[in-house]
């Protein structure tokens, strides 16, 4: 089963927003189709939305065939559904920039778009779990915040496919995922990929991080990002960056699993990066039912940014980029 | 009206879980009433836990006259309903000192207790906002934790009564008020208390308060507490240490305004503190919903510890406490 695939003619995605009640597969037959099921985040995750914006692109050059315009604007439309990870555009642009060469070859330049994240996700999980066990020994307690799994791409995933080779390998003892309010990706999505793997899982309000580290119970914080910046800041769902101030209080590693296509190296750092507020209903209701008094408002940043300082290694699928606190011992590669 | 007090005979509570949604008074007539009410967080906060363990005493000193045996168990049971929060217990024990002379004058300490609890709370509100105008200025940007209005005293409050009395003097430019997962008393109570009395409020999730701090949007962080540890280590809902941690980074106050019933000289720092786990439950539903997979399960202290270093001052209804970051222009109370 993939997260996003194209299939028949047509995009098909996993509804992410009906997790972890109901498996629900939905057909995206149109542009709009596809930038809804982005915004609403049925289908999220950087990687998957690298594969997104492929696919509609590839969508687009069918539907606007002969339409320059149309195909223009609906190109455009892909690639701004989400201003914040640079996954989308990139995928998008990937695509795009096989236009002049019809219908056929944009398609085909999302398809390897997606079956090379499907490698990039081998790569990193196998990179991921040899650096934390190598920062934290046989069998590390590991924290995890947000969904970083096969959700988040085609099929395996970032941060949670180095969790899941570690299990593989038996050489993981278990993991807390953060809830991650306000769409709770961490209770619905990580714990739901977890448990199908058997991996033992606790979730955790976003807020109790930081003390379970300072109390001892997690060795290692392991995240993903939606863009790196060139000097190594990262971007990620809101709530890493009080994780990565909770790992360094605690002295405990603070690693980023992500597709090497997250880093840009065009955007200098984090403060260079617009952030999306996605406005105040997501976090004045929970799944559909109102939590705070009529007539409040909200912020809500739907990301962060965790300085580089504050970071012990990013883990691409090719690399191993060392953080401001990157351990004195370790030798840099 | 008072969130807490003794009225005809029995104890009468706002029910602080049907908020904001419905303002419903409850009467408590058993000492089982009130130890299910303190449970179940129908009535919380430090200082109007202190009332209802005084209170709950003097129920049952009145329900249990001449029954020695079923009032020690009352008295017990009033002053271990909940495990953390020092007030509680104290409370209790204040009351229980008067039972060799009757229900009368238990109910009398009890009546006391309630009453230095709002001269307290007017104390706080003072000091607090007096050094909030003192650390920051004029019209400063606040960020609150949980609540700690009058909904967790009997009247006004304690952080909040802070809030209050800068806003009343003109000196408050908004609050940021974290929503408080996993019981919403952000989101619920202080922002239902802060429309009520027309302060300008934005509510955040958990995890984005560190980088609405780093992003320049909050002046100073301003807090309750559940127990004061003797080295100056505060105990506080789940997620404020990790507002201490974005505090620090952002290089911004973080001021705690409780009660001096809170300060414990008898416990000599945070990992002295038994930490309420309150169980899976509250994690994995919101508001009576599964937000989680069938099977998961959750860690869920109720509380965290804010290292004193972290802390730029403790103000009580008596004294400012320097903590570890007290600024080296400020001179020392």
């Amino acid at each position: 089963m993939r997260t996003i695939d194209w299939v028949g003619g047509a995009v098909e995605v996993i509804d992410q927003t009906a997790l972890p009640d109901e498996l629900r597969m939905v057909r995206l037959s149109t542009v709009d189709d596809l930038v809804d099921a982005v915004r609403r985040l049925a289908v999220r995750g950087a990687p998957a939305l690298g594969v997104a914006g492929a696919l509609g692109v590839a969508l687009a050059a069918r539907l606007h065939a002969g339409d320059d315009a149309g195909l223009a604007a609906a190109v455009e439309a892909v690639a701004n559904a989400r201003p914040t990870a640079v996954n989308l555009r990139r995928g998008a642009a990937r695509a795009a920039a096989r236009l002049p060469e019809g219908p056929d070859a944009v398609l085909a330049e999302a398809l390897l778009v997606r079956d090379e994240e499907i490698a990039s996700s081998t790569e990193q999980g196998r990179r991921g779990a040899d650096l934390l066990t190598e920062l934290c020994g046989p069998a590390p307690r590991l924290l995890t915040h947000c969904n970083t799994g096969a959700l988040a791409a085609v099929v395996g995933g970032t941060a949670l496919a180095a969790v899941l080779e570690l299990h593989r390998r038996g050489a993981l003892a278990g993991v807390v995922a953060s809830e991650t309010r306000p769409l709770l990706q961490g209770a619905r999505l990580t714990a739901w990929e977890l448990a199908r793997s058997g991996v033992p899982c606790r979730i955790a309000v976003d807020g109790a991080g930081p003390f379970l580290m300072a109390r001892g119970e997690v060795d290692a914080v392991v995240v993903g990002a939606d863009r790196i910046c060139a000097n190594g800041d990262v971007v990620n769902k809101v709530g890493t960056f009080a994780h990565a101030l909770g790992a360094a209080h605690a002295g405990i590693p603070f690693v980023v699993v992500a597709p090497e296509s997250t880093v840009d190296e065009s955007t200098p750092d984090g403060a260079a990066v617009p952030i999306e507020d996605r406005g105040a209903t997501e976090v004045l209701t929970f799944r559909g039912r109102r939590t705070a008094p009529e007539g409040a408002d909200a912020v809500n940043p739907a990301f962060d940014v965790t300085p580089a300082a504050l970071v012990t290694a990013i883990v691409t699928d090719r690399r191993v980029l060392p953080g401001g606190r990157w351990p004195a011992t370790a030798a840099p590669r």
